[in-house]
């Protein structure tokens, strides 16, 4: 691991560091913030997982993140959103909704993708032990989230691993990839035509297939232009309605999918986690 | 004027808009944030000035200052750092500290840069009044700040119209540009080799010339780069130091000359402004 850069911010530290991902069979970038409360101590920690075209940056430099993890003394870790390099493959037109940057946080079975596209595995094993290993986090405490991809991937990745993370939420997520244009795109090609094998990967699915209760938490935009087709909010709260899954689903008035709708929100979220990490402790 | 985004932004309104700048001789984009007290009446302005190679969206997208405009109810307004567009000369190399991104907030007049770089004019008073015209402020209720070479155009503004502003501050500010490489630079392409009009836009010039005080306040990271050789904070403090002027300068172990450093002290220095503006109205 090779730190590459280091910002001091909100009396914490801002790290982006660059490892080999044996998982994805690459270099990947991936960014730390470290509350000040890290000096004294290890802290809990939370994963953020971005959307469609994001590297590990965006979140750092546009959410105001730094500050609520500094009041609340928790880490922060947002990866990347794909494998990278020159031998990752690429959506082949390089369309922005598919290959880099849009990975999707799946497992990938069909070729060429399957080589590479191992987000899932990279998210669920490799990287939380790397992050364990070098710095001062309580690795077991921990919460996940994420915005439209990310807050897709953030939910898959919180009901398939009942136990592991605390609480969970998510900024416009892609709910139902396995009915959305991006969805159906990247499923169709990342594992294939058997629709039996996306619903693991599908946050109302796997609700509806009886996913074990966490604290759950949703932030829509009503004047998100991806609401509609793609984000279909409405079917996340069917799903937990007919399952009886408790989830806090709030509709935001004006507010779209970009990261300033994710800033205005961001404390709330923080806070969230703080909280329900807390209360899981005791 | 023409408004070219919209994004909703802790409860007030992030707008983006273009417009004729006849001052300058260009189309300009410029950015205003407007808190949701505006929507009850017009509320006070800050004017924000960015650095070397910033446009007006830097500050938007990397500051984080939304929410405490929001928390004091107060505008910001950040405009663009030079004049743009196909006519507008550049530096002949493309170097990215003069020029086009570097205009340094002076009225230029020398050829071939007289014919557009005249960003004091625009932001004393062409600025200002569209400003005034378009949006709900109270024009006469501003301040002023900045970072780096828009820390030096806040400062300049702020000692040459006393008055004007109730306060201002900068991060990490160039300070005397006419005795540091990249205002040197600058100064004598925009003004010529008599050094004597470049003290118009020095601040440790114009405080040791006896400009009137208003209150001051400077945040200095100490693992900045630039502090040595371009900076040198040490200037501004000997100038008011040596005469009279009341000066808030501080240094912050372990910041640097990023957003980073910006965003975990922004809150501050909007603090500072809003107080000063309701104690120059009281």
């Amino acid at each position: 691991m090779t730190v590459v850069s280091e910002n001091r911010c909100f009396d914490g530290r801002q790290l982006r560091f660059r490892h080999a991902a044996e998982t994805l069979g690459c270099d990947m970038h991936c960014s730390i913030y470290l509350p000040p409360q890290a000096q004294a101590g290890p802290v809990p920690v939370l994963y953020w997982l971005s959307g469609l075209t994001c590297t590990d940056e965006n979140f750092v430099h546009k959410a105001g993140a730094q500050r609520y993890a500094a009041e609340h003394g928790v880490a922060i870790v947002s990866p990347d959103t794909s494998p990278r390099g020159d031998n990752v493959p690429d959506d082949p037109e390089g369309a922005w909704d598919f290959g880099l940057g849009a990975g999707f946080y799946v497992n990938a079975t069909e070729a060429p993708w399957s080589s590479h596209y191992r987000m899932y595995d990279y998210l669920a094993t490799e990287l939380p032990a790397l992050i364990a290993a070098e710095f001062p986090v309580q690795a077991e405490r921990c919460s996940i989230f994420g915005h439209s991809m990310g807050g897709h991937g953030a939910m898959v990745m919180a009901l398939r691993n009942p136990g592991r993370y605390a609480s969970v939420s998510a900024f416009a997520p892609i709910v139902a990839p396995a009915r959305c244009p991006w969805g159906e795109k990247a499923l169709s090609h990342y594992l294939g035509p058997d629709r039996d094998t996306w619903k693991q990967y599908d946050s109302c699915e796997l609700i509806s297939a009886g996913a074990t209760q966490l604290p759950l938490l949703v932030d829509q935009g009503e004047a998100d232009n991806f609401l509609a087709q793609q984000l279909q909010t409405s079917l996340l709260e069917q799903a937990c309605s007919d399952s009886g899954f408790r989830a806090d689903i709030r509709y935001q008035p004006g507010y779209d999918h970009s990261y300033f709708f994710i800033a205005s929100f961001i404390g709330t979220h923080i806070a969230f986690h703080a909280q329900a990490i807390a209360r899981s402790q005791a």
